[in-house]
């Protein structure tokens, strides 16, 4: 190892309002994200090498070593799929130290360097003899975004491990990347923002000015339509630091915001980074599903106008809620709001976690609100499907861009938890973990206990504190009126929903600071504008969303025909939320009269089920967002 | 004129329930389609021609008449717009007798017999030098959609005037058609249905069997795959008769459907006429618009599944709606049910009439139920628009099927407004007008009197009864509830909504039967699985829906943020309804919460519109189902 303890992270910005954790520092013990971290390394990360060693895509790197003609597989921006996998395996040998995994690491390293080419090119789809020359379509062709994953994966070795083969090839790309398309070179960009946010952090990582300076040229160029049409889609019509919301392709407009944050953060600039600020606030309040999804349209994977956001139609791919919480968690360092917090917690227990089947050998791609028809599974053999339709899980896809996102962002969780500053430690995700720190350069040291969001408290036991008087603050999510937080004096206080709860104190070991936030299940409504969701209510309990599927219905009974009683309680039974439900007429002759819901069907109890587990119990249809009777 | 008074009418089935009678039987004296009628010989067909000459979609002929190369003007089915309005001039030269129009129509046929080859093709856009050959793209290539718009207009020509050149050229075009597509021949469809309602019509018209069994042949090969790919778009994947519900691009498939109707009638085929009846049903009941409005989706101009009738997203097609009144008519006079007399109402004032501008000289393309943003009028000058966008009507446009369609249903109206059976004559479109008809070969002769919808009084009066005991029937649509009738006895009886009410008696001049419909404005709601529409409301009154423009607003006020209060009571003020609205709030950080509805920015009282008038004002954002506060 090289370094110090502080590098593991993915995000180490040089200054802002409050600073990160490595994964060394904060270790998850227990809980949800423990389990799912666990999926993660025994089953996720070994099923998308197995799909990326049967589809050829590694091997692809092998044929481009021998630097003849071959027949390559996959679309042209598989490379990065085995770049997402490095960087995967990276964060999870940071975790475990598994010398399995390591082998394997290295195993890969040996056959990506292979295929580079000595001016520190590498890609596999293009370049080699009877393919199209490098860079001759920057609109589609993702090279520089295959360079970002490759980079981005090179961080994670860089601060788990240090320096050695894997990084060295990501800098001769880097510098590949930064001597061609500098100023007097291609000034144009990719198609497919990556790079961007790739240079950035690569830049913290190594020190070398020269990445971020093209990561900032990269940044500027968008707008000034250096790419073919389309400039909407890819975010190329517009300057960033001119756009007023998030627009275009969902996770090319997010994966861009943070390389414009990281650039804006590290160069001082103000005015670009109020700028993105604005536009994610802007994105949050009208283009977001309550899940957290972002991309509303299947058209182009797209964000939808303001408040296009209907349940069916929601993309709202797995991909884009990730690139959502990078930006999200860049914001929280960047400014110390604390509701970029919730929004991370709102994606990650209702996309992210979703995402994934509980075996972690199957991944929604798009994560719609609302399935009209009880679907069968994907097939596992034969043609891939394009991307996971029919509200089931599949194994793989033609387009297999989330599986190997997933399985990073799972093993880097726990670089999202907590955050120091110079007066005390900042809780932001509640899950069982250990925080072992230092805090003005002085050890702090807290052990956190919870069972949420089974329920609502919050422990926050120290265990050492070397410091003297420390604040402790624990995130308090916007939806938690009647939240409370209690110190080692054992005084409960009201804590303000949208705010830290913060108690300072000459802590000692064995002090506990308890948040407690009130769980029960509450109905959520749309703002009026929203058109797709008028009349419909949806059930939350904490950051959970909840949703009703088909199999849970009296037999016989037509999901389409539900509606709900919001006036009737909420109660909670065996793990389920069971609301009152009215099912209504089958449809007569034409479709419009003065009955507004004549319901004749009869009362019905509907136990839900979280929006995560949707699909783990067979085909069904299934909605978030039901009409209210 | 050769031929008896009855011929005048676009459908004349040998058998059915009902007898259609011609334009010569029934005459429009007043009221609005009186007024529909004058502004479409006034502007409208002269509009018409002022576009085909200006765009040399006339000139394609003059030009394939001279047998070389030519640069052709529009689209591959520009000949048909031509035919259109060939048809239009037709029924209009039969309504009014107008000189001028009947030189244009002798120009027209003059020019357009020019270009047709000695064997019966005739065609601009392929079989001249330099073009495709004859037939080689059925798919797109529409020559039998042309062919049968010809057809069409010779049926109108030959039973407003007789046989002429014009009606030699559609008998030799028609041959031409048998000769090819018959047994043995090019046994495949049109990628455009249209040629088989017009087969079948002119067998009817001519007496020429061959035309039928032709039409007979192209309905029995829909299904059969004869085309390419795209079999659903086209209804070429499933057989007419298999078919459960209409599906695929809209106005294809009714038109495919009046000719099946058609064949099924002639042919005695009870089993395919049963089929179609249940298709329109389910279509009524699952896929319409409350405007009457067909074909929901955008992409294809297709039909969408069952209840996807987003208001925003309803395409509705001024040419669907033409092809949905043609259908209903058939089914009328084939089954005698008076609903699709209801379907013919509701189609006819929401989207046929408000299709048109008031002037006669611009056209809605698509009819949406919602237009989120006041967009300023589409260009008369410089590239035309694709279709009417952004809730504007435009003059014309690239693909201008709807403005000489419109043109041509308009001076055919009168045939839509009643017919009779053996017992008697059934009125099912109210307007004033004169019938003067024979019933079981005696004379009767009425004149109807009505301001309807201004009010829901409709009197009959008999002008002559040569006959003895008749029965005057008047359609008592389904929202009704409370209508009476009252014959000449003076009494007035309860009349059933959805119904024949019929007053029988030996019926003396003077006597009147007097229809009552209460059509005071009412709330209309939607079925529960129309995902766009929950929580919402529309108004209607009489056959007539409603609307909210942005321009009726208080300043500043946008219409997104509005609901209505639909306990309020619906008043009526000059010609307006008014509405208690309520203005909502403009939205927040989190556009969802525990807050039903915040309704913060206060009260308002709103003016609604007819759905017909919209866009006659100004520029306006525009909704027929607003969000119940």
């Amino acid at each position: 190892m090289t370094g110090t303890h502080r590098l593991s992270t993915p995000v180490v910005p040089s200054t802002g309002a409050l600073r990160p954790l490595g994964t060394d520092e904060v270790r998850i013990t227990g809980g949800h994200w423990f389990e799912r971290q666990a999926v993660n390394a025994a089953a996720t990360i070994r099923h998308c090498l197995h799909w990326l060693e049967a589809l050829e895509w590694t091997a692809n790197f092998d044929r481009a070593a021998e630097g003849k003609e071959f027949k390559r597989t996959g679309f042209q921006f598989s490379d990065s799929e085995v770049y997402k996998l490095a960087e995967a395996m990276a964060w999870e040998i940071g975790r475990t130290g598994d010398p399995g995994l390591e082998e394997e690491f290295q195993k890969l390293t040996a056959r990506i360097g292979a295929a580079q080419h000595e001016d520190g090119y590498l890609n596999t789809a293009f370049g080699s003899p009877g393919q199209g020359p490098r860079y001759s379509d920057l609109e589609w062709g993702h090279e520089l975004y295959c360079f970002g994953h490759l980079i981005q994966a090179a961080v994670a070795r860089f601060r788990n491990h240090g320096e050695d083969e894997f990084t060295r090839i990501a800098r001769r790309a880097a510098d590949h990347v930064c001597d061609t398309f500098g100023p007097g070179g291609i000034e144009r960009i990719c198609g497919h923002a990556e790079i961007e946010v790739a240079l950035a952090e690569f830049s913290r990582a190594t020190g070398e000015a020269r990445y971020l300076e093209q990561a900032r040229l990269f940044i500027e160029r968008h707008g000034q339509k250096t790419l073919k049409e389309n400039g909407f889609y890819y975010q190329d019509d517009v300057t960033v630091r001119d756009a007023e919301v998030l627009r275009g392709h969902a996770v090319r407009a997010l994966y861009l915001t943070c390389g414009a944050i990281d650039v804006a953060v590290e160069t001082g600039d103000a005015e670009l980074l109020e700028s993105l600020r604005r536009q994610w606030d802007r994105t949050v309040a009208r283009r977001t599903h309550l899940t957290g999804g972002m991309g509303s349209q299947y058209a182009d994977e797209a964000f939808g106008r303001d408040f296009a956001l209907n349940p069916d139609e929601a993309y709202s791919e797995s991909c884009a809620a990730i690139a959502a919480i990078m930006t999200a968690w860049r914001l929280t360092l960047a400014t110390g709001e604390p509701h970029h917090g919730d929004m991370i917690e709102r994606i990650a227990w209702n996309v992210l976690s979703g995402a994934v089947a509980p075996d972690g050998k199957s991944f929604f791609y798009a994560n719609p609100l609302h399935q009209r028809t009880a679907d069968p599974e994907p097939p596992t053999e034969g043609a891939l499907p394009h991307l996971s339709a029919g509200g089931r899980r599949g194994h793989w896809f033609e387009v297999s861009c989330c599986p190997t996102n997933l399985a990073r962002t799972f093993a880097q969780f726990a670089a999202y938890v907590a955050t120091t500053s110079e007066h005390g430690v900042q809780i932001h995700q509640f899950t069982p973990c250990t925080i072992d720190t230092d805090v003005d350069g002085a050890r702090l040291a807290l052990t956190v206990e919870t069972n949420y969001p089974d329920n609502g408290a919050i422990a926050a036991r120290i265990d050492a504190n070397d410091g003297g008087a420390r604040t402790v603050s624990l995130r308090v999510p916007h939806w938690a009126e009647g939240a409370t937080i209690t110190g080692p004096d054992g005084i409960a206080r009201s804590a303000v929903p949208g705010s830290f709860a913060g108690v300072t104190a000459d802590f000692a070991p064995g002090d506990e600071i308890r948040l407690h936030l009130p769980i029960e299940p509450r109905w959520t409504y749309p703002h009026r504008r929203i058109d797709g969701l008028h009349g419909c209510a949806a059930v939350e309990r904490g950051p959970e969303v909840w949703c009703v599927e088909s199999i849970d219905l009296p037999d016989g009974a037509d999901l389409a025909d539900l509606a709900v009683d919001d006036r009737a309680p909420l109660s909670e039974r065996v793990g389920r939320i069971v609301v009152q439900g009215l099912l209504g007429d089958r449809p007569g002759e034409w479709p419009y009269g003065p009955d507004a819901d004549a319901g004749s069907g009869g009362p019905a109890e509907i136990a839900l089920v979280p929006f995560r587990l949707r699909d783990t119990r067979g085909p069904a249809a299934m909605r978030v967002w039901n009409p209210i009777a």
